[in-house]
């Protein structure tokens, strides 16, 4: 499992969000609290907006504790919406192309879970992404594969709607041959202006997902940033969140699928 | 293009085919003479022959001259069967799981050429990859379906015309699909006991392919190693070459389909 | 040797001076043309002002044609003021800590040039940096050390002065200890306000040096970025030129050392 | 503090030691006992003895754990004496020349432990190292330091004696101008015939280190690496192990400086 961190708001030095706060997302690459893998070091990935359309990317599989590029870069770049992932492999390869968040035009996605038995299905997905997207593929990953099955779904223009109609495809197929727990899913995209974040799963373990409101923006993450723990506020299963100029907007999330919360 | 070299032999040190000679592999990686691109320096990889079954491999993805650790291989590692080979990209990531050789079970195999229109047919060919072998396809060139596709035809048990029916039928998704030239093949693989090399083009334009025999064994390589021009057999196109115990077999290798020389 | 480019002026994209010219750096790490070394790809290294006070820095050893995070950065980065070197390893190690520019506060150097026999006079151009700045020598280059000799001599009061006496140290040092050529310069530095670019060489082979002024900004180069020759200038041997605010201005640089231009 | 694990025996393919042990070096990388910091993940370094005089060396940044050609060589080398190390940086940067093994011609030298008040005192260690072995020192950590001042002492024909000194010395230099703990050691070294293991600090709280004799040959370690504890020999404080044909040998090691055991 993998550990995450996003902003929307007023312009923050990226550094405040991943390395600040008492449990930064670099602290958590060595000491992650709500989560199977105490050590997240298979690759770091920085995705953030700024006067160009698209956001820009960096990646790396350096641990992001020893990346100086990456401190450089989270204490110069100051940006009102940016994505932040460290990655835990649960199987394919640590390399700079499987590195979250992926990037699609002015999208960016980044996930935390697993589609089970990917393996098994890896082909299966492939071929579920469509033709004109199919270059877009850089690397192996169930979540890239995930995120461009959901562009296919028209993401673009139905930013829940397509996201989850992938999900539960990517799901069904993993419930015909794969193996369980066939789908955890806490994953955040944007395009620049809106920024969503999700939680689910088939069975009623979703990877957890926390927002908190501040003054001048919100956080979103998969797990809460300090102690203050009554400030920050659990997603519920089956539901996605949006965020847009400051108001966060929560909503279901594939609730026929899931009876769990 | 890409720059390769593999031995098959007594066993000798890496170094003696890929520093030592005139023009090494390590040379032409600055300096690639029979070849467009003088540079090649994406990535490169070495697989090794011994007491175990499967091929030992090492990759990496700086350039050959400024890899210590590749350096000291070279130097210390000694082998009677050998392949190595320097990248330069023709269109997919540098990364390490786009470095060559790629390998299943006791097989290597690795590629100097291109698959015409390789990004639009991409998904066409990871398609024809067989389901069970889909899980080996690591990166995303050309090259490696091209390999499991092979793998997919029986190459274990047939190892030049598994190759021909991948080629061929891969040339045909080219040509269907994709855009000319359709296919430009130069390749060696290996099972560990007897190394293959064989030479093919759509057009008269087949990827240059030579072969020395020494007292103690046989270099097989995409440009000669050293000025002794005399002494490097040029393998013709539509030809594949079976080295095995220091005996050079030369056979036709899809001579149909290429009317070329 | 090295090659490197630098900018001073209204806000620029990196990627305006590093990729988009006809003969842009990255077009420079595969084919430099006033140069010894075709194939600079040993590392390559952006400084850049923003808000903060000190540079922010992205360094590393890919090649920079090859590398997708700079690519990504130089088209995502806009700044007044910014220096971008490559590096063609004249014998020390390809590692990050060895690339340019190196940076000590506001102030940041790079350089294209070599010190005469340093391997021998290594340990005495360590001891010529104050032990206060000893821990800033994160590398192992003669390039570093020079930097850190010359900020131990006062480069933030007196950015010119303090150069020429390190530069003039370390000649010294090479003429008693080393072997020829003893000194070859070619450098830039900034504080972020102004920027310098000086050109010495203790025979007549000062590495070439180039300016360019824009109505929005001046660049600084080690070769000239296109082919419009007529409108680069050449800094010439035994000067140092300051730029501020768009004004150029060219000053003597050790002159008195070299009798040659 | 980081972790090693060392072989000298009958030939053992290096992942015995390194990866299949209930508590290897790799589990080691992510959960370490003994040892203040459980996370190991700022490089790797391998050195093996084979046909060469001198050992082979395979260094790299990636966490151990995701490092495929640290896994192949793992697989596929067999040698009769080899030193692994994993290292968790102290302060020093995070690249392949800080990573242990460190070598001169024969020798190789892996350290886990510390000098007090480094970067206040490294100059002066730097300083300590022979003209003549400068060129050698490639990285900036202090266990390189007193690697070379101990061969600049005589490594080579006094193997204990050389390191007792230098240990001494850099001790008292930390001791005059550092700070406390003044020197925490545990360390390996060996030529290749002869392995030696040395442990010592200036306080009561010298680093573990442990042995296990086999009936091939014995493992030397910076914590056990399975939970038959009662096979482990615990080094005492102030000793030093030397291991020749299976023989092993243990003696005072800067025994008046150490009133702790």
């Amino acid at each position: 499992m993998c550990r995450w961190a996003a902003w929307s708001g007023a312009p923050k030095y990226i550094e405040e969000l991943i390395r600040d706060p008492q449990h930064s997302l670099i602290h958590q690459s060595r000491n992650a609290f709500s989560c199977k893998t105490p050590v997240n070091a298979d690759g770091f990935g920085l995705a953030w907006y700024d006067s160009r359309e698209e956001p820009c990317v960096y990646k790396d599989v350096r641990p992001a504790w020893a990346d100086a590029n990456l401190q450089q870069l989270a204490h110069h770049v100051r940006s009102p919406l940016f994505l932040a992932h460290i990655r835990a492999s649960t199987g394919t390869a640590t390399n700079q192309d499987n590195c979250h968040p992926f990037t699609f035009g002015r999208w960016c996605f980044m996930h935390n879970g697993q589609v089970g038995g990917y393996s098994a299905i890896r082909k299966q997905l492939d071929g579920m992404i469509p033709d004109r997207l199919y270059g877009h593929r850089t690397g192996g990953t169930d979540s890239e594969a995930l995120f461009l099955i959901a562009v296919g779904h028209g993401l673009e223009h139905d930013p829940v709607g397509a996201m989850a109609r992938a999900v539960q495809e990517v799901e069904e197929v993993s419930l015909a041959n794969g193996k369980g727990p066939h789908m955890r899913f806490a994953a955040s995209w944007s395009d620049g202006c809106h920024l969503f974040a999700g939680r689910y799963a088939s069975d009623d373990r979703a990877p957890s997902l926390y927002y908190r409101s501040f003054s001048d923006g919100t956080s979103v993450v998969s797990e809460p940033l300090d102690d203050a723990l009554d400030s920050w506020v659990e997603v519920r299963a089956s539901s996605v969140i949006q965020i847009t100029d400051g108001s966060v907007e929560e909503c279901p999330f594939l609730p026929k699928l899931s009876s769990a919360a």
